[in-house]
C-alpha cells in the first residue's frame, strides 16, 4: 500500500479543528491540486470561493444548520458549478452557446467537474495532515448563500468544505459491502439475494452506532436511510437551479 | 510536497494502454478507495461496474464516439448515481421516499457522491503507476449504455473510467489561472478584468497546443469552448433523466 492510498484508506470526516488558520501557501496548493483534476472536455465549469470573514463564516454555519465546525475551521472552501465563464465567452466569441449551458447535460457536467475538483482538494489537505468536511448543509438555503457570498447568475454553490487542524478524529464509518456497489458486466440486482446484502450491512451499522454512542443510538442503514429520506427537504431546488439559468431543458 | 500531493498534479489523460489486465486485487483497492471518499449524509448513492466483456467495451468505445482506448485498456469502470438502493429501502421500511429521490436536489446527490468516489479511484490508480481517462462520451448515447450493461430504472451512468499501463504520456494541459478560479469571501467578477484574465489564458492554450501539434492546432481557449458550446450535443439528457426517475421536480 502506497502513501495516498493510505492517505484515501484513512479518510474520516474531521467536525472539530484547532484554532489554527491555513497559511495562504496551503490553500494555493489545495487549490491548484483541485484544479488538476480531469474535467469533461476541457470546459473547467466550476469555481471556488475560500471564506475567511468570520461574520460570513458564521451566518454560513447557519444557514447548515447551526454547525459549529462551519465557523471554526482553519479555512472555508465553498465549490460551485460555474457557467458564467462560458457566458462571458459566448459573447467574447459572438457564440450562441446559452441552448447548450443551460441544458441538463451541462448542469451534470458542472456538478462532476466541481466534485472531481473537491476531492482532490480534499485528498490534498489530508495528505498534509489537515482534517476535512463536506458541508452539503449549505444547500439549505442556498438563495442565502448566494446573497452573502456575492454569488451571481448561471453560478450555483453546491457544498462546502471546512479543513484545518484536527483537534478530535472520528472513527471511521463502514462503507456498503464491496460486492453490493460493483457489479461486473452488468448491473445484477436480484432483489432477494440484494436485500440480504443491504440486511448484513444494517447488522454493521447497528453495531457501528451502538459502539460509538454507547448504546445511545441503536440504528440499522436501511432505518437511518428511510428517516432521512422521507423527509421532503431542500425541494425548491428545482426552481432555483432553473432560475439560475442551469438544468432548464 | 508529499507523494499524494505529487500524484495529484501528474495527473494527465491516459488515452494509450498496454495490453495487460488489471489484477482482481488491484479492482479492488481501486473499488475501496472509492468507497472511502465522503457521501451526503452517508447516503452512498452510486454503483460502480466494471466492464471486461470485450464485446460490450468495443460497443461502449462505438457509444463514446469510436474512442480505442475505451476498448483496449487494463479495466473500463462505468460510475452511475443510484436511487434503486434507496427505492428497495423505502420498500423494507415501508417509508414513502419516492419524492424525495426524485427530486433534483437528490439528483445532484448522486453525481456529487459519484464524482468524489470516481476521483478517489483516479488518484487510487495513478499512484499505482497506472494512467486513466474520463470517458464522458458514454452520454452520447445513455440509453445505449443502459441496454448494454441491464442498467435498471432509478441508475444513471455518468461516466466510464479507463484505467491502465500507460503506453504513452501526455503532456500536461494548463489550467485556468488560478485567480480566476479561485475568489476570496465573494465571487469576484468584474467583466473587464475577467475577461483580460481569459485573453491571458488564451495565449497559454494557443502556445500549449502550437507546441503539441507542430503547428497544426491553432487554438484558444475561449475559442475552443465556443465551438464546443455552440454544438447543442446531448440535449436528450433532460427527458431521459427524468424516464429514469431523477430530477423531476
Amino acid at each position: 500500500m502506497n502513501a495516498t492510498i493510505e492517505t484515501i484508506l484513512a479518510h474520516r470526516s474531521v467536525r472539530d479543528f484547532e484554532d489554527k488558520k491555513l497559511t495562504k501557501e496551503q490553500i494555493e496548493t489545495i487549490v491548484k491540486c483541485a484544479q488538476s483534476a480531469s474535467t469533461s472536455s476541457f470546459i473547467q465549469a466550476y469555481s471556488i470561493i475560500g471564506v475567511t470573514d468570520q461574520a460570513k463564516k458564521d451566518q454560513l454555519a447557519s444557514v447548515a444548520g447551526n454547525q459549529s465546525y462551519v465557523a471554526k475551521n482553519g479555512h472555508l472552501f465553498v465549490f460551485c458549478a460555474d457557467f458564467y465563464r462560458h457566458e462571458v465567452i459566448g459573447e467574447m466569441e459572438d457564440a450562441n452557446i446559452l441552448q447548450t449551458i443551460e441544458s441538463t447535460e451541462k448542469f451534470m457536467v458542472g456538478l462532476i467537474d466541481a466534485a472531481l475538483a473537491a476531492q482532490n482538494a480534499a485528498l490534498a489537505a489530508e495528505s498534509m495532515g489537515l482534517g476535512i468536511c463536506y458541508i452539503g448543509g449549505l444547500r439549505n438555503d442556498l438563495p442565502k448563500v448566494c446573497e452573502l457570498l456575492e454569488i451571481r447568475e448561471r453560478v450555483i454553490p453546491l457544498f462546502g468544505m471546512v479543513v484545518g487542524y484536527p483537534a478530535k478524529m472520528n472513527e471511521q464509518k463502514p462503507r456498503l459491502p464491496l460486492e453490493h456497489l460493483y457489479h461486473e458486466n452488468r448491473y445484477e440486482a436480484e432483489k432477494e439475494s440484494y436485500q440480504q446484502q443491504l440486511l448484513t450491512y444494517n447488522e454493521t451499522i447497528k453495531h457501528y452506532y451502538d459502539t460509538r454512542t454507547a448504546g445511545e443510538r441503536v440504528e440499522t442503514w436501511t432505518e437511518q436511510m428511510a428517516r432521512t429520506l422521507s423527509r421532503r427537504t431542500r425541494m425548491y431546488m428545482h426552481e432555483f437551479v432553473k432560475q439560475k439559468g442551469m438544468n432548464k431543458h
